[in-house]
């Protein structure tokens, strides 16, 4: 039973069974495969009888988005469950609670939070999530200063560093955000309709210049240890409640990327809303919401993470050197613009698209959404070292 | 035999005896300890007869330089010796070889360098190494490119981030190097006559904000496998071959930290020499000499890095990026510059000192060459991010 393999419904019913004081002893399970099969399996288990019900996360070792020729190391179960058990720790209620992991089995077992939707349908259909902001900047700020070198020993953050290696999920972050959407690949997936456009990315130079600074950061600034795939669709919400998933992509990096995915996801809600609300008024009113979330979110990351930073920095010179917090939050801004645009360029050029924009059925609206989120992201990636202020990345999006 | 402990001379040459295919059978051995006793235990062990010899190097558990209560794991051992041996692969010849690692005695057994002289006693001597900058400059350009995200596999480079992981020697250098010199520690190491100098390290602003700014990057910037602690006391020279020993400091950091460690080093004897060398016009040449070295060190390792990259660069929009290449030479440059001054500053008034300073017996010239180190150091570190050029490092030290 503990030698891996792909696990059946009815195998993932047995280990729930044996899941210590969960389902009450004679419980009649049920399970139901709901994984969108890209990387992993996701067993969905419920006793109607109690209402008690779990998730099971296994994960495959090739991602199916390619085939199995893609292969994957299945540390990335590893990973995902000790990043998710750290979350929960440093930012209690905005992640799934994880009640066991199964290192043979690289099977997280978790809580379900089926009454939540997915952010990324949620925006779709224009709800507004009044506490988002408050939730994620929370998030943000707790996760990233207190794995950082201000916020945590220096010394075990290197230990940190260590077990966050992640070689094959960063891989694919490489390619597809930092190198196919500027060059001719085979991983590159857009519609003819828009040639034009993909190709201006593959010959502007300034543009180039930037994309291989926002890499080299990628690759080489163990700042923070991120979630690293952050957009609306590894976020559970509902009114009151937001809730992360998904941190398989883990590891030490810039804290913009992290960031930045969460702007570039709303950025992208933001140009596909064009179809989706098909009242102006409405819209204008859901779109600005959405611009005023990305400066809350902003502003309040920005003092959380200051204040944190006041009462738990770790780190004398960096505590006291006067200027040092300015200069710092200020390339976390310019971080986070540059990643934004990356990660808004890679969802229309590159392999993986977002429903936003993918699902308008309109191929006038959606091309037209198509230029403007490449549009935006191609400014925001060309100007964000000079990006001072997060009114600045607002303007820029309404000015396109 | 093989469990860890301090080794007596004549367990060293019970050992040496064993090594396959090294002394003769019949060899009389001879061992004589020569370590500085500061970390390791070093024994050189001799065959008078057929005139081999070679160097065992023991790490012990503890720095001696504070007695036993700074304690160091023995892993450093093995950080050192695969260092010296991707060196030895990476830079033919600028290294000793390795004839055996010892994982379970943290013990190398490597090529004896006695005919060699410890760099810095030559320069104190007054010595002209011909060689070196061609030397060090592809020590550096080697070691350096091959190990970062330009020049070797990306993937591979994150397991040998993990590979190399060093807390204990880092911590040394944090604390010694971008802490303790700019606030009161009991770790400083300083002479009254120099009391104000010291202070005005502790109360300038400007400063503070950069050594927070090169402490970060230290901390966080893994561009290159470092050696570490690459000063003049951590080479063997002579006029035609030059060897790099000692990296028990290796870890990813930032490329500018080795080649700041030689242009400090170089710049401390510099301002040592209006001691060491009595004759005038003698020691203007050989001072022109030091900085005519540091200029051709970094030209030569510039050139041989960008060529090195242009034949090896695995990195598809690094290489092709118009402009990065010299928004990346330029950054190492600043980096450079900033970490030649706060090796410098250490050097003075932190922990350890360097002879070139600390052994001119006149007091006024010590003490004036204490200031004039501090206000070098000072300045390189306060203008390190405005630094264009290696020519205005040069002029910046000649005008002080």
């Amino acid at each position: 039973m503990s030698t891996y393999h792909p696990l059946t419904e009815q195998e993932s019913i047995d280990i729930a069974r044996n899941l210590e004081q969960f389902f009450p002893a004679d419980a009649s399970l049920s399970c139901k495969e709901i994984g969108d099969g890209n990387l992993n399996l996701v067993f969905h288990i419920t006793d109607s009888a109690s209402g008690k019900s779990l998730i099971m996360k296994q994960a495959l070792p090739y991602a199916k988005v390619v085939g199995e020729s893609w292969p994957l190391t299945l540390d990335r179960a590893r990973i995902e469950s000790e990043k998710l058990i750290l979350e929960g720790k440093l930012a209690p209620g905005l992640v799934p609670q994880v009640y066991k992991y199964d290192p043979e089995l690289s099977l997280t077992i978790m809580e379900d939070l089926s009454d939540h939707t997915i952010m990324r349908q949620g925006l779709i259909e224009g709800n507004q999530y009044p506490m988002f902001a408050e939730h994620i900047s929370t998030f943000l700020a707790n996760t990233l200063f207190f794995t950082s070198d201000l916020g945590m020993n220096q010394q075990e953050k290197k230990l940190q560093v260590k077990n966050f290696i992640n070689p094959d999920l960063c891989k694919i972050t490489e390619d597809l955000i930092f190198d196919d959407p500027y060059t001719v690949s085979s991983n590159n997936n857009y519609e003819a309709a828009i040639e034009d456009a993909a190709e201006a990315l593959r010959t502007n130079d300034d543009l180039h210049l930037e994309v291989a600074i926002l890499r080299e950061k990628f690759l080489t600034k163990t700042e923070a240890l991120l979630h690293g795939d952050l957009h609306t669709g590894s976020i559970f919400i509902k009114k009151d409640s937001t809730k992360v998933i998904d941190p398989e992509f883990a590891y030490y990096g810039p804290m913009g990327f992290d960031i930045g995915a969460v702007f570039a996801n709303l950025i992208l809600n933001y140009v596909g809303q064009q179809y989706w609300i098909k009242d102006e008024a409405t819209r204008a009113s859901f779109r600005n919401e959405l611009l005023n979330m990305i400066i809350s979110i902003w502003q309040q990351f920005h003092d959380k993470f200051l204040a944190l930073w006041e009462e738990h920095g770790v780190d004398r010179i960096a505590n006291q050197a006067k200027g040092y917090k300015q200069y710092y939050m200020n390339k976390v801004l310019q971080d986070t613009v540059g990643y934004t645009g990356a990660k808004m360029v890679r969802r229309i050029v590159g392999l993986a698209h977002v429903a936003d924009i993918d699902r308008i059925e309109d191929d006038t609206i959606r091309n037209q959404a198509q230029r403007k989120a490449l549009a935006i992201g191609t400014e925001l990636i060309v100007r964000n070292r000079s990006i001072q202020s997060i009114e600045e990345l607002v303007e820029l999006v309404k000015s396109n």
